[in-house]
């Protein structure tokens, strides 16, 4: 518990005083950017994550320099805020319409893991020299398709339902799942600082085991935990005791070395499956307002975009390694449209339609910055990489649409 | 900004990953002692917050120790739920039902204000040989009657809407404006650490004046804040757009070396009179009971009641202090019933309903011993005063409305 050596007093005078200050301008600028910046993006038909970054980015170290995530209490909330956009994922995620969707999405989804995965960390290490170590994480950091935007993207071209829509989001909803496995899997890695085969599969099989065994024993505990629920007479009683459910997991992930999202995924993935569902989602949807834009917006604002400065000629290899790196991520998706069998559909689509990286991607770019396992530049590289790629979907999707 | 010297890493390996584990451990036990005392304590007819209280002493410095409070993030996540505890009474509160219930309310507020403050600030000097500064704070945390516990009680004996129920919440709900104010008054002196008149005359018109000012401001802005939040388009807009308002109003006001509670508390009093109080109110509860918690939680679990041995001889004499601050506090509000005037009143009864203390007399008890104000013995003697007065007020009040 006693993180740190400096006492903190409570709402009262001389350092404590200011450290609340502190935390409440920070507050104010991470809340500020965050809706200006969503607001703005969303009046160009973008999504609204992309503009918190690009505000984030904005009021950063590469811009006003007015957060510089620095302060510990931002970082831990920024922390909490993963966490609890993960439970939110999970909570929205259907086990079953995924199981439905079946073996076209599955293979989409294998696919568009693999290649980006294969072509990033391989172009990386042979072509750049990258290490073994970043490049597996820069890699991994291009295998996760955004659900939330690729969704909002096919709602906004009104093609959610249609067949293409129906594998895409299948295959978004896969590769999230098997992009957290793979962030558990690459952060090991990264703590322990080198690459053993041995450790390699001892770390998958934990993360797997982890989330099979927390959702196979959650969804047997489920309903014990419903008639708790239900018995609750106070404020907060479905919300605190899901919020406990979710902490809980992500606390024993932690402790058995896993990560701490991958429990909070695995909560929301089991209570989906209660009838306490929808309830679950309103009371949780104002909680996530609240803690996740904290987290968008320390991402944008630790990015150094200082290192990708194309005037200076020590940057341009930082330069060309994110435009491969956004090569990579379009192109490692792009192919996914060609391993579709079955009755004809928009393979072209399909492909596009898998293009969007978001929060999955900026997950990757800030736990490796933060490890300090990625260098700035492909720190920067990586982030370059989400808002391209999030910026292109709109556009190139209503063109191989029509 | 920069609060600590230990950097933390975000989700990663070593000291950051133990540090997310150490506030997800913290989180747990907040949350489980906050559900479980407070079922408890609904169970048996009392309000959910004591029993809050309760179970944090039992998990805290006096008992379990699983809490310390010595984790800066816990502390600051705490004073954020007090900014957000008392965004939310504001919101609640109605300036005009305030203005309405009048003259009678007003007169028993302030008697029930300056009677239990001159009981008890005299007692612990002339009687006791306390020193001026912790006399004062602990004097002036007798003040606050607490107006969710009164309303409950009321509500139990179905005499929210007599006379006498209408008054005592009157008056309830100006004692914790003048309580808040007074708060941030002593806090002030405390932080100075002597006692001035000119000074003392400084900090209430600073407190009182912010006051006053924010809420002109606030009412004048609050159609033109209505308008751009109306215009809003992405998730969280009224939420974030009043959470902004509320913790820009609270940094403001720790700015001019006031209380970051009063200016949270006069953006609810302004936003209270939108049209959107209802939705807002409806949005903040789960914000509110996600941080909320962890307020009364910590202040029970930093409570050292162990400095109340009644079996230690050195402890006697806090022991006495305990119980002669329960006699002034419950004195100091029963006499309040006298000055009522007009038609006539069950006096008894009003007396009696201001009698129970709660969240401002917590809030006094956390800012006294984090700023080192308070003694340990006094901090305990004033957390035994709210829980004893919160316990007995509701069979009083049953007796007395025979």
């Amino acid at each position: 518990m006693m993180l740190l050596d400096q006492p903190l007093t409570l709402l009262a005078s001389g350092g404590g005083a200011e450290s609340l200050a502190g935390v409440l301008f920070a507050l104010l600028v991470i809340y500020t950017a965050s809706k200006l910046g969503g607001e703005l993006a969303v009046r160009v038909n973008l999504p609204a994550v992309l503009g918190e970054l690009v505000l984030g980015v904005l009021v950063g170290v590469s811009g006003l320099g007015l957060i510089r995530g620095d302060g510990a209490f931002i970082e831990i909330l920024a922390e909490l805020g993963v966490i609890i956009l993960l439970f939110e994922i999970g909570l929205e995620s259907d086990l079953k319409e995924l199981l439905r969707v079946g073996p076209q999405a599955a293979l989409v989804a294998v696919t568009g893991v693999v290649a980006p995965f294969a072509l990033g960390t391989g172009g990386l290490m042979f072509i750049f020299g990258v290490g073994v170590i970043p490049a597996v994480f820069a890699g991994a950091a291009l295998t996760a398709t955004s659900i939330g935007i690729t969704a909002r993207v096919l709602a906004d071209v009104q093609r959610l339902n249609s067949t293409e829509g129906q594998i895409i989001i299948g295959a978004a909803v896969m590769d999230d799942i098997l992009g957290i496995i793979i962030l558990a899997v690459v952060s090991g890695l990264a703590s322990r600082g080198e690459v053993q085969p041995f450790q390699v599969g001892g770390i998958v099989v934990a993360a797997v085991g982890f989330l099979v065994v927390a959702i196979a024993v959650g969804r047997w505990a489920a309903p014990y935990f419903m008639r708790v629920v239900n018995a609750l007479k106070t404020r907060g009683d479905l919300l605190i005791a899901s919020l406990l459910f979710a902490l809980g997991l992500a606390y024993i992930a932690t402790v058995i070395g896993s990560e701490a999202i991958l429990g909070a995924f695995a909560a929301g993935l089991v209570l989906a499956e209660t009838d306490k569902k929808e309830t679950l989602e309103e009371r949780l949807r104002p909680v996530a307002d609240v803690f996740v834009p904290v987290f968008f917006v320390l991402v944008g604002a630790k990015t150094n975009l200082g290192v990708l400065n194309p005037f200076n000629p020590q940057d341009r290899e930082g330069l060309i390694v994110a435009c491969f790196l956004i090569l990579a991520a379009v192109v490692g998706k792009v192919v996914t449209g060609l391993v579709v069998f079955g009755p004809p559909v928009n393979r072209w689509a399909i492909g596009v339609g898998m293009v969007p990286r978001g929060e999955v991607g900026l997950i990757f770019a800030g736990v490796g910055s933060a490890s300090g396992v990625l260098p700035p530049s492909l720190d920067a590289a990586l982030i370059v990489m989400v808002i391209v790629t999030t910026f292109m979907a709109p556009p190139l999707l209503r063109l191989v649409f029509r």
